[in-house]
């Protein structure tokens, strides 16, 4: 199940600004760079991140992709790139609402990379930090690189139009790129939905509530986590800062038309998996009143005829029944006329 | 079913304004032109969407309208009237959310027309995109044409206002003749939802559950659809583009409360549904307490009375009751006179 | 009950603004005119709405009430008094949601009055018209112009301000008016909910489902009928529009204190319902437990007993307790004993 | 029970500002008055208005306090003190709304007094209303004037700032007294509602429900006559009246807190309810679930076991156990077998 | 529990700004005092007030911790820092709405610290009080000082930034250390409710109710008295204030994140808990309808068969089955398969 709350590397009392290094023992953070425009192009992978500092005033756009969280390199870009302390913070801790801060130099943002584990059927997710400025990005994710290949790909290929624009363009590019892949957890617990959406009206057994707990908390982590990414994205496109160009605010436009529309469906599957617990609900009261009815007509044509038998069962001296030379086959007539009409008296009720 | 989510032709990773040309081989689209003012009208079907280039400069207003989704045809279109790339990839691609985009020279908007499926009892959805220019109106959806014929007719007949104005006014028409449909699909709705109220108060049997479950879903569904152009209309209505004339903003105006309307009722249908969702599950329980109540009378009576007839059933040596002459007879009177008690504890009780 | 949705006249695909003069074959309207100032007051039926056209330019106030739906008569208003066809049209469709338009010269208000069926209890709700112009006020509505006979009363007799001031006031005062209405109708299912809470509480009956389901659904309609009101008449407030002088909008404060008491009241009943609903299914399951209760005790405790007597109804050949002398006093002892204690376990158990 | 509705002595019909003197023939209004500055204190009761118009235009601050309504006398009011007749006519029919109205030379305030009568239980509300002039308070109410004494004590004693500041810091002093009041039938509540807390979970026996509907109803009750005083409050801290001093103002600030405080508890204790009402209605399920455990164990052990009674007390000829030694014995062992072995089961699945 | 509504020490009836001295008869309060720049740090413990009047013109920061309500203290304070007596009302008084005043010289701020008593698993919560001037704070509590150890000991090391930079920031300093506790309390209840998640869907016991309503009540609790701070700080942030500098806003920024981020967890909390009361409710119904499914089995296998067995307990005298020869295995067998067939039956229906 995915976590709410991270158990915090919160470093109470510690003044802000402070990464905590001993408590990471991360591996090296893997970091690539290409430094394109649209005609030249140069890509290599660094170990060092101060490899990078050279191309920090290159009139070309870089991007310098850092995958691994390390506390030492995210401190080195801060001194030589100028970014806040704060912002380390952030990027270290993980676990942010997604938030845009626009230092005016750079621009600082954080949001969620969302992808599903097969295996597990779970939901994982990632800080993804992007720093833009004015003729560079960075950005710098915990483990999942492989979502930006093909980026690199369109780049290589000098495909669309990533290498004839600016910074700003690849930050889109990069934010599109991880709204699109919402889609695809999105789609994902939308098939299970409709799923029980099935099971629900054919069968209700108990096993349901489960599943449908399980997804309502999906649906309340993704809501959670992709909401505030609305204001993120519209706060780019208001943006008066110089860092992001007019053309770019179409694209914005688009994204953001994404991410609502991410937002509208899981507000629908909100309320389509409210309307399935309601028909579960029902579900099971119409399946306790089915037994309470089998229950019942067993017991109101049985009682009666046990009681009848028990009668001739007494040992009165004194039966003239039991000597009747049809006694018995009249009583059983009798049971059965009982047994009859009860029959019909539940059939007349609907109940068979 | 009504599908919440198309199963996406998104194309992740490509970069932003590709349109997928080779998974979509579709018949080719049927163009039909009309070109007219207040005095001339000419009309005609044209094969290459290249024949309505050279309307487009036309002082007359040229309604372009394309049933089905050419993705060449729709490239022409960008190239030759100046579109935006993004606006063919949402008119491509399809599924948007209603919206209003302002490029200045012209604007885009993206609707959805909501029909019904007559044999499947089922709402069908199609996205309609409308392009707005000073004097031109291209309209492109993928099927049902047929919507728009009294459109053309009034034109051709030359009935009401649509000839003597603007583009503007063509495209308000369009946006009319759309949102009128909606009253079509929800009025169809509002008599199931009637029948339902009926049904329930009468006879909570659980079929009723799952029609319920149907029209909550499309509730929500329509809602998500037709929500969202509020904001588009209303945006027309502010618009300072020189595109929409004053005049017309009137008319706006209308089809902006039809549109209020409509998702008033879509509202009030939801607060119905989950009133009769909440009267059908206390009948459900009403209608167990009936059962458990026909359960208890029998057994309160019947289990006594057998208990009676067992003690007299019993076979020790001593037992002066048996030998009695009459000892049957008062066993008999004694059974009936505790039965009748407890009809007449249960008649007190209200119970029967 | 009333309908949510009118079956619509809706022409579909006719221009905007048409009338759709065959369907309604209306008996022709009644017109009753009053002309006053502080001084005279000239009054009269007439026949032909053409007889009111000379009062058009009369400096005094001029009211034109019209009962009854004649699409001619709105027509020939409508070219004379140089409304907008937009308007005629919505007053002659009807169902319009209450709204404010503001057209410069005159301004055109739509709401609704709602009264009540004594003898259905049901809801009636009927569109109200009114167009307020620099000197004149046309009100129209199809049936009850009775609930503006004391206003004609007050004119006549010159009580109140009515005289003294202008047509806005006189527009004010029918507001006002219709408003007031309101309460009667929202009194009367006070009323009903009252009596409901007291049933509930005593005796959740069946029933009951019903009559809140009933009312539930009024206060939905009420609630969609009343609720825009409020911004027609802030609006009204705000305008500033020449037509409505500033000694008014004191007045229209007044109306607006109402309406929103009016809403308020509704809100309170709805959450109060709710709370009834809540009360009704807790009661029901009560109820339920009450039933069961009773089954149990009276299984518990005689299955048991028949057990035992069972037990000595066997025919074994040796069955020592059958000799005994007392054996049968003492399984009748026994099985008081048993019964006492299942009395006394389920006293203990607080079910009895 | 409170009631949501007065039977409005509303005027239907009538001009707006009457004053229906007929229906109320209340006894005399008692009218004090206090005229102070910070060194002087003229304080007495006068038995007719008029005599406090000479206080009018005295450069002192003014307090008339009337208490019962009396139309005549506020109608005396209005003509003295130039007060709109909708103001009256507000203060006559009581039951308003909470309200601010500025007039200019003076602000007309209604609110509510809300007490608790303890023989009852039952909360008590009646409107205060206050006319805030330049240098006057007036303030009226129908009963309850002891609730303003301890101010009356803190100008005679001049305690405290009062008797140092303008008449709208009286109006201040005033507000602050009953927005107080508010604090004691909030506590009271509270205080029922902790105790229903303990029960719910202890025994949630019927009673409950119904106090819990009446809980229900007075929060209902409570938030809609104190919520539209956050609007009254924060307006008279707006408002650019000269009315209302700058150093007021923060006092104002303090009553705006306490009453946001109120409305916030008010909140809590609706989300509390409506989580009590919850756990009633599992408490219940709960209770039945254990009711029908007992029954099902009763049924399940002792139904087989009377079966097989059942069976040796059948008449057949040719029986071989009823012939054995020690069939009754080995019947008795296999019956108490088959109990235990029940009781086993049952013990497993956790019932017992 | 946590106590909704302090018994409040509400004075009714006494001017504003009074501070109730006799009933708190409280241990005098400890008073530490800081007085820093970025080289010369003094610190001391005062026991009279007075003692730290000498520093409020120190060009240095200095920090006025005061542990304990002294309402005399908080008296002189008033007087000597010009605070107003509202301010030492609600420092004194508690229980105030987190809030934020600012009075032009100094910026008044209270706020709740939220921490958790291990033992009893409950939330403490106590008023913090600040008092920001231009070159001062004055923080004022009445228990916890430890939380602030840390920032003590920041502020002796000279370890980050909060030596070189103003009293704002030192007061922004105290806000993230109260804003950071508020997550160990968040934590500690989020694990709570994944152990409740798991009980609920392994074994809906009836325990799992109460702990649900403490939880649900927590909830309300903590975001009441979370909720205000949101604005309070963003408040802090938008201010004017030459209180507060630019460079401190980016750090104000980084609480008002926090405190979001703590809201989200709450409202996610609150609508996981509901989600949980769903599944708890669904659970119960499963159980009831488990119990039910047994007791159905066995009362329609077992009564059926008893009849039979009843049947041939019959006295008659003339009964042929009962001397058959093989009557009694007869009966035995044809017991047997009517049980096995109703067995049969409830496996076709998926009850066993």
């Amino acid at each position: 199940m995915v976590k709410f709350f991270k158990k915090t590397a919160k470093n109470l009392g510690l003044p802000p600004g402070t990464i905590s290094e001993s408590t990471q023992t991360t591996p090296p953070a893997v970091i690539s760079l290409m430094d394109y425009d649209s005609k030249d192009l140069q890509e290599k992978e660094i170990k060092n991140i101060a490899g990078s500092f050279p191309f920090k005033d290159s009139p070309k756009v870089t991007w310098i992709n850092i995958e691994g969280i390390d506390p030492k390199a995210i401190q080195k870009i801060d001194e030589h790139f100028g970014i806040h302390p704060l912002v380390s913070e952030d990027i270290v801790n993980g676990g942010q609402r997604p938030k845009l801060e626009d230092f005016g130099d750079y621009i600082f943002i954080a949001l969620k990379m969302i992808s599903f584990n097969e295996e597990s059927n779970e939901i994982i997710d990632e800080q993804v930090s992007l720093i833009l400025g004015s003729n560079f990005v960075i950005s710098i994710q915990k483990n999942s690189g492989a979502l930006f290949e093909p980026i690199r790909q369109r780049i290589r290929e000098n495909k669309g139009r990533v290498r004839t624009m600016g910074a700003d363009y690849l930050a889109y590019v990069l934010l599109d790129t991880i709204v699109d892949n919402y889609y695809l957890v999105i789609e994902k617990r939308g098939e299970e939905i409709e799923g029980l959406e099935e099971d629900v009206i054919l069968n209700p057994c108990s096993g349901i509530g489960q599943e449908l707990h399980h997804l309502k908390r999906d649906m309340i982590y993704l809501r959670r986590q992709i909401w505030p990414l609305r204001e993120v994205i519209s706060g780019m496109q208001r943006n008066e800062s110089k860092l992001i160009k007019k053309q770019t605010t179409v694209y914005l436009r688009d994204v953001y038309d994404h991410t609502i529309q991410v937002i509208d469906t899981i507000e629908s599957f909100r309320d389509i998996i409210s309307g399935i617990h309601d028909s579960y609900l029902s579900g099971i009261s119409n399946k306790m009143n089915e037994v309470m009815k089998v229950l019942t007509i067993f017991a109101a044509i049985f009682i009666p005829l046990t009681f009848m038998a028990g009668i001739y069962g007494m040992n009165f001296e004194f039966m003239p029944e039991l000597k009747w030379r049809y006694g018995y086959f009249i009583a059983l007539g009798l049971m059965g006329a009982v047994g009859v009409g009860m029959l019909a008296y539940f059939r007349k009720k609907k109940w068979i």
